[in-house]
């Protein structure tokens, strides 16, 4: 274990570590009024649709037995029962789903590779709470081959995969998820992950909070063997800081969300090429020579706005950070208020993590056929609610797409109900899925092999090495090849040959 | 004071300036071993040359009058004696050039504005190292009406102005300072800035860091008032931080290298238009077509690769950190070893801060024609020395162009001798000049005003409020139109309306 | 009509008419062996598949009634039965999509203003044989505000949008098609347009040629009275041409496929957004830094390749016309052989309107993973027909996506069987439409109106001025403010106020 | 020969042919009453600085020697004497200028190669009219390689590079130009160039038509030997078009400015880099943020917008023809009036052909600092005039750039008086000169070749096949590797192998 962990190179000197713990400090605590109970969009930031790339038709799945899961007693070929999914019998289906996910994930198969040795993950006993889907069945295969036992829930009620639980239960795994649960079979399906007297996790791997808010109210002894929680939604990261703020945090955790592959990727990159393709698929809008207004110029905005300038659309934006905003005005956007070019406008696109951005006001005056979306963090970014008064008329044309008429026969497009338009409407890439699920594996390698005191109880960042090591091992995808330095030229850089390469507060 | 400094709306937490202090720790000391003796360069990145945007030929200067400035006593039209510059008639000349440049540089006015009824820099003796030029002057007399008392020597000893050295004689400052000094008049004249006993300075602005090395080694009782440096340079950062850590730095340091406006703008915006100018300036190239390799990713690399894309070249990336190589990937560039595309390319670019990047080997496969040129922060990216070799001739076609010839009749085009392609050859835009001299503004306003004990003897980063502030500041150039929270707003996202909007971690 | 007509301004000098059909004979007539019989895709380049915009789910019209339209008598409120149709009932349906289509077509609808006053095609008697969709609705319904008498059937036996077709019936045109109709259906139906001895049709618009070419088989004495033949397509432009050299054609001919705005708008800029959304759609492919090879740079891989390039794509191009090839450099491509780059990409893109540009010798050497794909004009630029062999299994993994799999396990992904991706995966947007409807209606006008002479039994492209007025209609969607020359600039540049103002050979 | 001709593959139908004549009758004649005694820009739309990329310094030449070259008697080394121009000592300096220039137009140097086994211009006397440059030469040397005689003068008072004309006057060439020549000098030198009883020319290499225009005057029995004229300017074009339409050309002329290759190359690629070259050389200015109003959007406006977008600037477009209009609205830009935007732009282009397109009621209202440069093709697209009135002061501050000064101290940045930005501020490529002085070559391969009728006593533009080869000639610069269609290939699209690949109408 010991030396397949340093064939990661991942040893960093106390500086660093010290670093990563203040850091999250920094984190703005914005959230704290939330409510957290939205079972759709818990994951934070980036929810996902997962496309659904294979033969199976999953919707088949709901009709075929009326029956709760919970009410029946399945068994796998080899006799398993400690697992409650749909239908055992649709595991030759999600092999197939898997094995296709593999060719696309290839660094949890580089991981696996490694691990062929020595195993950094034995002993590692890690229970899950994320959306259980192919590619999350390969991550957790990975941290099999790697040594873990892994139990697992799911961490929305919808988004479970039948078919690749039901392949997991068959291979053994402790798969507790369906689609369609109801919020009582949520709480029940991660209880049985935890509740095991003969099974004691050693690690979290959450996805939200829940699991973790779970453990610490109902069985917060487990902490105690606790080596360390990975969390990569925003939500959940909010909530462990609000634990350690309130000095009630008991194992160090590890914030994966803000690590720079998964920021990047997930939402410059990745926003990019969702916002074309959800409102193509929505509203079949010709892109070149609309006037198009984004709010807000963060990583989100940056790419929506590249993306749509590309295809020839006018973008303006809005920002209340002088710092984006310069960036704005420096890549060719005009920066207005959104009072200054609501009425000439024919596209909304919000990206603002912030509230009530496009109120009713605004929407009172923009233009007949105006089309309004969200490509933010909330739903709460378009005031949807104001819509939902007597004098407007709303008109569903096409699964997520509303025509809100006012009394005077104006239309504008609201689409996705004000909800996140890449959550339902788009879908993420394969690569990024990849790139998360690695930081993942990494975090939980991190966290279980680092010695006595490198972490205290507290959030930290990934260590940068392993954000660099991530990336690496998604270049081949690319056939992309990374150039070396010479032992006199990291000499000179006053770096070490393997990184990491960069000061923690480089910018990207 | 207090009031005005208010208005900048600048107050932090306890925990945002713990943060300061430690993340500089981060900085790589790479340049322990360079030698920091180079005059022209010093400045490190960035350095520059100054375009002569006006009337006024310089180089008449020269031959006007051959006895040394320091064998001369000069007087100003008042009487004034304390400074010693090439000649004090220029001074309508210079005035007439701050006029212009102050045009250009609305956010040191609007400082200036700021201060008519309050003087944050009252009190204040600035001794000030930088490069001396009408865009100088204009930061010095804001300061002065911020309130501030200067004296002023040049970092540089080719880059003074001398027409607005006297113009600022004639105005009443203590400049010393001409073009063309000797290595014995560039300490000379920073020795008379800090030697009087009447006059002690308690705050110090350096560029390169020579300034603040004079007085350690010469008057260190002087740091006993100071109430702190602020430096510019990547070099004077260095040496503060390598100070800091013999725990011999002995006040407060502000690292405005580092600060975000400055790095994006100096770096990634400033290149993507400085790298085409230069190459035109000097070899007319056409740019359509033309296979291009940048070596390194870096804000440096983004911006010239972004650029010739843009132009119509085919542009391939090298790169070590694979983070920065990922971004290349998704950017739409290959992402090569130097090794498989040196024979093919038409343009080699370095953009590393490395040394040997590109060796003789790599020069012996150029094609011929080949134009080879350094965008990075020192001279040693290309092996230039490799080339004095006898079985090679060199031809000095132009200025700043040499043809270097092999045995076989090759020639490969070498710009600037390796140097920085756009420390002679292109001009750094006043906008760029405007930001930097800004922020250096509020960083003595901050340091000078900080409440005992929010800055120890360390190096710090500026606030994220002040960077957002200057770039506040820059807006109004463009016509941009911010975007204000609204009182719901701030509360929701847990922000104050004023800033800073973002976690120091954030990566823009 | 003559004032009317005059308010286009579309009189042309001597010189313009004769150009326009001895340009046309320049057409390659490269189509002359292939198989005209393909329902699905007769409409040559750019065929189309009809987004389903609305509320309704036409699907359903199947099943709703088995009996097959042609052994139904239907009737409309007022009484008409002169049509045949799926189901009248549907008319509501039908008058609400194409109000809505209306609002997305402000071009006819500005040309029905204009015919308030006057009507420059009364008495024209325009048969039609188009898709019938809501937009061409709109388009029949123009064409009969500005005086015209219609009757028109389907080009293709499944665009036919039922519920626009019963809208039409009901408001009194006589219109023959449905969805799904079989072969003796369509030629049926196309019969029952032009059978009626009371109605002598003056005017076609067609749309492949087939009507055309009925007429021509089975009613030649229509072309007596007919004022000309307003054709769309590649494929019936190439019959008109082939007529035209055999001395065959009876009437002038107006082909409008070649139109400056329809080739421009339908191939440049409509591809540049549905590649990317056909890909999307079928695949979730990620576009960023994969690396892509465009098989031809005419309009269509002009589009294409942009559009990869901005969503972060690495394009290689491979062109057989030099002139193309050297704007593929220019526009930052690396011209290649497909050869040099079938094992690396990661997509392949046919635009040629060639045959056999992938053939099998390089299916089989693509990576595993590759997507295949065709936007050119035939179906044939793919060998798709090789892949249909003993050795090779294919796998449907979602319609329109194959995997085609080797004996080793490679996968390629090959996308609507070699069919345009275009024709089913993505689709047009109405800007599109509407500017290729606005064309028809002023070729109809035009060649109606013509004086004597101006006009011979040839193929001629649209007149420049007729071009430019239907651009102008559409300025307005984009709320663009064109210039108007003053007097005195359009005598300097020797123009009218009006237009034309290109020379016919002026490539845009 | 015949031979020699035939490998270029340039056998054209009966019909190509007869196109070409016919749209050149499609030329607008808007320049009839321009003044043409413009001797420095006579050249028209695209004059030309040439940048002096080498060692000499010419303008020592000027110093050198008071003596005008009329009166002075030189001779070479091998004793010819009929040539006049500066200072035949140059001829070494210029030989290295033009081994200089060979290296980067490899086009012409591969018809030299061709021509070593056969000479399709033997025979040939071509007497030309050009810029004078090392460039020129290899032109000159390449069509004496290819069997030509020649003999030449200056078209531009100014533009001679003295050294080449010494080289090529050293090697035999009767070369008559020296830079600075006077008016009557001018005129002197064409003459010499045609006055010769013993030497009559046969065909006419022309640009800007002075030449042509004296043999009409004085020597119009020259004519009857003629085979053709190769004319390259706007200018000169419209001369030889006015003759042809007075029935009094005596010869076949081939228009070359209209040519694919030149006119995208020479436009749109060219001026995308000039644009900015020629603002950074004056101004300096930083082009992020900037708002810019480009006047036109032809090839020109196209190639200025699209560089300054991709700089950062936010770019509007003005046009008069609708088709362009909307071209600029799909490619992202804003439609606007002047009128609306004057007042907030920091730049105006002016890109039309047209006049007083920027007059003085623009001009009152610009901001201060804005900049106004023209692109186009007169100095007429500014009001320039209007500009010198009294209450206007006018101040030089640098070469080529004026600061106008209103009253109230608003000052406008006026760059090169008006005349184009392009013509003294910055360069064009050698890969553009290289495109040109091709296709002069192939031109005139064509005429003096061409069977009895193929061309009559008009305007003809090159033949497409030829264009093609001239592009094809240039792909090797680039690496560019063209795919060959196949035999079955050819044929199925009803193409030779060797082109010419599209009609003549083609927009490219």
């Amino acid at each position: 274990m010991k030396k397949m962990y340093s064939m990661f190179n991942l040893n960093k000197t106390k500086e660093e570590e010290a670093v990563q713990s203040i850091c999250i400090k920094q984190i703005q605590f914005a959230d704290q009024k939330r409510d957290f109970n939205k079972r759709l969009s818990k994951t934070g930031r980036r929810s996902r649709s997962f496309s659904q790339s294979s033969t199976v038709n999953y919707n088949s799945d709901c009709s075929e037995d009326a029956t709760s899961p919970r009410d029946r007693q399945q068994r796998s070929s080899k006799g398993h029962q400690d697992f409650c999914i749909k239908n055992i019998r649709q595991a030759g289906l999600g092999r197939r789903e898997i094995a296709i996910a593999e060719q696309e994930m290839p660094a949890l198969m580089a991981l696996r590779k490694r691990a062929e040795g020595e195993k950094p993950l034995a002993g590692a006993k890690v229970v899950g709470c994320t959306h259980i889907t192919a590619h999350t069945a390969v991550l957790m295969e990975t941290l099999s081959a790697l040594g873990a036992q892994c139990r697992w829930a799911a961490c929305n009620i919808y988004s479970t995969q039948n078919a690749a639980a039901a392949a997991l239960a068959e291979e053994g795994f402790p798969v507790f998820a369906w689609k369609g649960e109801s919020e009582d079979d949520f709480w029940w399906c991660i209880d049985h992950c935890v509740s095991l007297e003969a099974w004691q996790p050693n690690m979290i791997l959450d996805d939200g909070g829940d699991l973790t808010h779970w453990i610490d109210k109902k069985y917060p002894n487990i902490f105690k063997m606790m080596k360390g929680i990975v969390e990569e939604s925003v939500t959940g990261v909010h909530r462990l800081c609000q634990l350690s703020k309130a000095g009630r945090l008991c194992v160090p955790a590890m914030n994966i969300n803000d690590s720079v592959t998964k920021q990047k990727f997930d939402n410059l990159y990745c926003c990019r090429e969702s916002i074309l393709d959800g409102l193509k698929r929505l509203t079949d809008v010709m892109f070149g020579g609309k006037q198009v207004v984004v709010c807000g110029y963060g990583e989100v905005g940056k790419g929506c706005s590249a993306a749509l300038k590309a295809m020839g659309s006018i973008v303006y934006i809005t920002e209340v950070d002088p710092i984006c905003a310069l960036q704005a005005c420096m890549d060719c956007f005009r920066l207005v208020k959104l009072n200054d070019v609501i009425r000439q406008v024919d596209l909304v696109i919000t990206c603002t993590g912030n509230k009530n951005v496009v109120g009713r006001d605004y929407l009172d005056r923009m233009k007949n056929g105006c089309i309004v979306c969200n490509m933010g963090h909330s739903n709460t970014e378009i005031d949807v609610a104001s819509l939902r008064s007597p004098e407007l008329t709303w008109e569903r044309v096409r699964s997520q797409v509303d025509h809100v008429i006012w009394p005077d026969g104006k239309r504008i497009i609201l689409l996705a109900e004000g909800h996140l338009l890449n959550l339902s409407c788009s879908t993420v890439p394969t690569f990024i899925l990849s790139i998360t699920a690695t930081t993942q594996a990494l975090a939980l390698i991190e966290l279980y092999n680092a010695p006595e005191g490198r972490y205290n109880k507290d959030v930290y960042l990934l260590p940068k090495k392993m954000d660099e090591f991530v990336a690496g091992l998604h270049l081949p995808t690319f056939d992309a090849h990374l150039t070396e330095l010479t032992d006199e030229q990291a000499k000179y850089l006053g770096l070490t040959k393997t990184g990491p390469f960069k000061p923690n507060y480089y910018r990207y």
